[in-house]
């Protein structure tokens, strides 16, 4: 933990220790050292290590204190732990400790938490829930960004609500605290009758008074009138451009670049050959990745080597999850740097060009080896207002995701969405009537999408048509938990019947997924703490996901391409994304609200519309 | 000035005018635009300008809203207003808003104030004087970094005593505030024993607890122990190196470097020399400069020229006044790019390479032509706590200054320093006595040196001999308010009756020089605000400081090189800097307090000794 106080008393003590006045814990020898200041290496460098922290960084034998423990490793690199500038670590969906046993051995050594999943659920207890694992002794250093997506648009609600006193005591409570999570409701940010716009501008302003960075998200704000106004609103970063272009015209513009993988390779080759010479407002950010494709893919490490494969030199690739983020974070005092003062956190490479990492130090301790965690994980009793969080308010029955038609009708119009659909008008299709209730029609590759409301307890739901996902095979359903970034529950099914099972088991293990065929449920997969997140290991968690996955390949699952690039056939894994509300998004389905009685609105514009007419 | 709650305010109408949805009041058409975030020129650019910020930068004609001004420059080169990372304000010896029309001109828009001049004199009026030039419309951004330095050390007392409280309400007191004044107490610092440890910690821990910047000062700390300790005590910079190896140490250690003029030729080459291709933890520094010096070479302009002339790279110079000072301040939403959201504060070159500035822009309005400041200076009533700040205590004669010989004895033993001495044991000499007292040796070039208390009112005088200084005229003597860091009045003199002559005279036009020759006042410098600032123009200011260079010149000065290469023969101005008590001083001379009643003490130790025996 970081605060003011004990800062003080531990800095004291570390002079004394550089001045070898006092005796040190352990020496790390090594072969070479990287400067990320100066991005040089040197050679045969002694790391001396005093609790937690380096008190001292020079040549082997240079240092006038006394030490028993002299770790030698001449074969070896060292670089600072890494990074991750904005990462929301509820999508590896495991539990902070476990994200650390996962991500550590990977090189990730701290984190700026992009809170706006757990805050959305349990938004009063943003601060307590990430500083809890380290608490317990989790080497992983998070560095929590409340969520200013806290509902993510006015027209959502429950789990949460932050304003400007909640970043204020936030601010207030730690100073890990960084800043604002990226501001991604832009109408509510340019538009003063946008009815979120007083909330947001509060948390900007408690932010501003704090001297925390305000993060931005500018995902489809392309055109430069538009940057310049994000820019100009006093967003510090986006993380959500696709192209060199998009990146470069935001750079110049003043806003700090947060490179994610999906898109690194074309935006590296692309800056490199418009000659950026300076990289120092750039770094490399996972936002969403989960425990399997951790597993499969890396971590931190994964982006660099990404990066370096792209045609990024190595030491500036390590720049971007070391000094820069740090620095854009205002986090230099504590991470980012081999230096005194630091966190005794070190990523020890025996490959710089494959990025190969052998050992990860952190807290002063060697923590893996090669990918293989080597701490006991701490045992983290979680509190019921992390464990419950999902109170839908009783049992579903098919009744309850039925849409009822106008009497004597044989069709009705439907309004109709697409997963990752960013148009401004919605589609409309003409749907049949069967017994007064409106249906889906999967010939037309048209289901049922609903979304429960898992914070009221008011057994809400509301339900629509959605185009091109779902299963096409009858009687079967998927629901989860996890649905960007309000996360109440969403079900996509062939029957509603299917869907009510889906939703009731879901219910029954505190959030997840739950997937069901021939109306019986085949997999669940519980995230039990706050429905995001689940307190095991990645391998296990894993297993169960494979498990779903071998199940979902049973089920012929329809699909048709949307705006996003990152929409695909098979398992509709990623509709946990297609819930988001933020922009480029339009019509979306929501809740049911006062806003929104039946959930469709237009977070653009505030605008309602009948589900079917 | 800048505030959480009116930035937000500000920035909401800057969105809309982004958007083309609001007027903007002026466009400044420039051929081309320097990009410091990705260190790139583009050319034919707008910089469309509401109120005193930047509210769309894009290609001529792009920005989508109306603006009946547009001021086209297609010969001219547009880079942001330059910053001071570290500067001594008072060391101009010009009130603030007359600073203003000194340095805008040659493109210094915005400074980090390093206070502890002032505070030293005034301490709880701080924020109070910093912010009262803009308050009165001056276009200089001021961020004042409180000193930390008040009372320099446990030894020296009056005019101020800043510690964790003053620095929380400073910094609680505007987000003007950046951090905390260079830590030049270094054995306050390490040492747990020392009387300022205490006192120096707690304003550290309210700086950290602010997520301010604590600003170092490592003059002498070359050795790798304690360039590490100086670290891990949590400085985050260093201005003090002298060497390309001492920054290189420094800046591998995590202190980021601010370069001043005086050695900045060997240092670049030398850092260009070891191949340093990241330039982004650099800055460069004026810290001491008078209006004079200024007149002659320029203000932070003179640093970049220095620079491309030491043979770095226009660009990467420009950067280390601009974003590199800006991003390790934590000022980048206000300062450092031409970037929307921050302050119009535009310098419009002519010609690269020979930074030659044809206009200064500054919230956004036009502020020079040429060296012209074109805007009326604000007229300011600075406060009686400002102006009456020289409070000696009465009328001085020549025995204040005598130093009594113990009875019977011909001659004395005396405890002697140089300007600039370093070393750990002062210097002895044989003085004769005359009628009781005893008397300089010109032959050994050794007179008399008086620090006078200016805080007290107790008509307090510590004195001793020095060598290698003064004036071997007879009946000559200087007086001068402006005595770093603790400012009393220090006064050299061939006679004692010729330095109670400079002390009244002084103490009559409330701080500034004064200088007597055959026992006759013949010229004085006011300083009328704080002692160390006088409200005019630097040329009228430069007018006295010429007068009293020509009648020091009719004295013949002693001279004996010391510890600094920065101290020379002739009129000895530079005494001014030769009562530091920071590091690498050691034994010193203050003004007689509880610890050291006769004045002379040890910093770095707190020993004390008498001046004869």
């Amino acid at each position: 933990m970081i605060d003011a106080k004990s800062e003080v008393r531990l800095r004291q003590q570390l002079t004394l220790v550089a001045l070898g006045k006092v005796s040190a814990d352990r020496i790390l020898r090594v072969g070479k050292l990287l400067d990320t200041a100066t991005r040089t290496w040197s050679e045969n460098q002694d790391i001396v290590i005093k609790g937690e922290r380096i008190a001292y960084v020079g040549p082997a034998g240079s240092w006038p204190g006394t030490c028993e423990t002299i770790d030698e490793h001449p074969d070896m690199m060292a670089i600072p732990g890494l990074g991750e500038v904005h990462k929301h670590i509820e999508s590896s969906h495991l539990t902070p400790e476990w994200e650390a046993a996962l991500v550590m051995p990977r090189g990730n050594t701290w984190t700026c938490e992009a809170s706006h999943e757990f805050s959305n659920v349990r938004g009063s207890k943003t601060l307590d829930f990430w500083m809890t694992a380290r608490q317990h002794g989790s080497p992983l250093k998070i560095f929590p960004l409340p969520g200013s997506a806290v509902p993510p648009t006015a027209y959502e609600h429950g789990g949460g609500w932050l304003g400007h006193d909640e970043q204020r005591d936030f601010l207030a409570g730690s100073l890990m605290v960084a800043g604002l999570d990226e501001v991604m409701d832009w109408p509510a940010v340019w538009n003063p009758e946008n009815p979120s716009h007083e909330r947001l501008w509060g948390m900007i302003e408690a932010t501003f008074a704090a001297r925390g960075v305000v993060e931005g998200h500018a995902a489809g704000l392309k055109d430069l009138p538009t940057i310049n106004a994000f820019a100009a609103a006093g967003m510090a970063s986006d993380h959500e451009a696709w192209t060199a272009e998009e990146f470069w015209n935001k750079l110049t513009h003043g806003l700090f670049a947060e490179l994610r993988p999906h898109s690194m390779p074309d935006v590296i080759s692309g800056l490199l050959e418009r000659g950026l010479a300076d990289w120092s407002q750039i770094a490399f950010a996972t936002d969403d990745r989960s425990a399997s494709e951790t597993l499969q893919k890396g971590a931190t490490d994964y982006n660099v080597r990404l990066a370096i494969q792209s045609g990024l030199q190595p030491e500036i690739a390590i720049q971007c999850v070391t000094i820069n983020p740090a620095r854009h974070m205002r986090l230099t005092p504590w991470v980012g740097m081999i230096a005194p003062g630091r966190f005794a956190d070190i990523v020890l490479l025996s490959d710089l060009k494959t990025f190969e990492i052998a050992e990860v130090w952190a807290d002063g301790k060697q923590v893996s080896r090669g990918n293989d965690y080597i701490l006991p994980v701490p045992e983290i009793d979680w509190p019921e207002w992390a464990t419950n969080t999902v109170n839908v308010g009783g049992q579903f029955s098919a009744e309850d995701f039925a849409i009822r038609a106008e009497p004597g009708r044989e069709t009705m119009t439907a309004a109709v969405l697409r997963p990752f659909f960013w148009e401004d008008d919605f589609l409309t299709y003409e749907l049949p009537v069967e017994a007064g209730f409106v249906q889906r029609d999967a010939a037309k590759a048209i289901t049922k999408f609903a979304i429960v409301d898992r914070f009221s307890g008011q057994k809400a739901v509301s339900r629509m048509f959605w185009a091109g996902t779902g299963p096409k095979t009858p009687d079967c359903a998927l629901a989860s938990s996890l649905a960007h970034d309000k996360h109440n529950i969403w079900c996509v099914g062939s029957s509603d019947e299917a869907m009510a099972k889906a939703v009731n088991a879901l219910s029954e293990i505190g959030g997840g997924w739950a997937l069901v065929r021939d109306n019986e449920i085949v997999a669940t997969v519980r995230y039990e703490v706050a429905g995001l997140m689940s307190q095991r290991s990645a391998e296990d968690l894993d297993a169960d996901m494979q498990k779903l996955y071998a199940e979902g390949e049973k089920i012929e699952w329809m699909f048709e391409p949307s705006s996003s690039p990152r929409w695909w056939a098979g398992f509709p894994e990623r509709l946990a994304f297609a819930t988001l509300t933020c922009a480029p998004w339009r019509w979306v389905l929501v809740a049911p609200s006062d806003y929104a009685p039946e959930g469709l609105v237009n977070v653009a514009t505030g605008k309602t519309h009948k589900i079917v007419w």
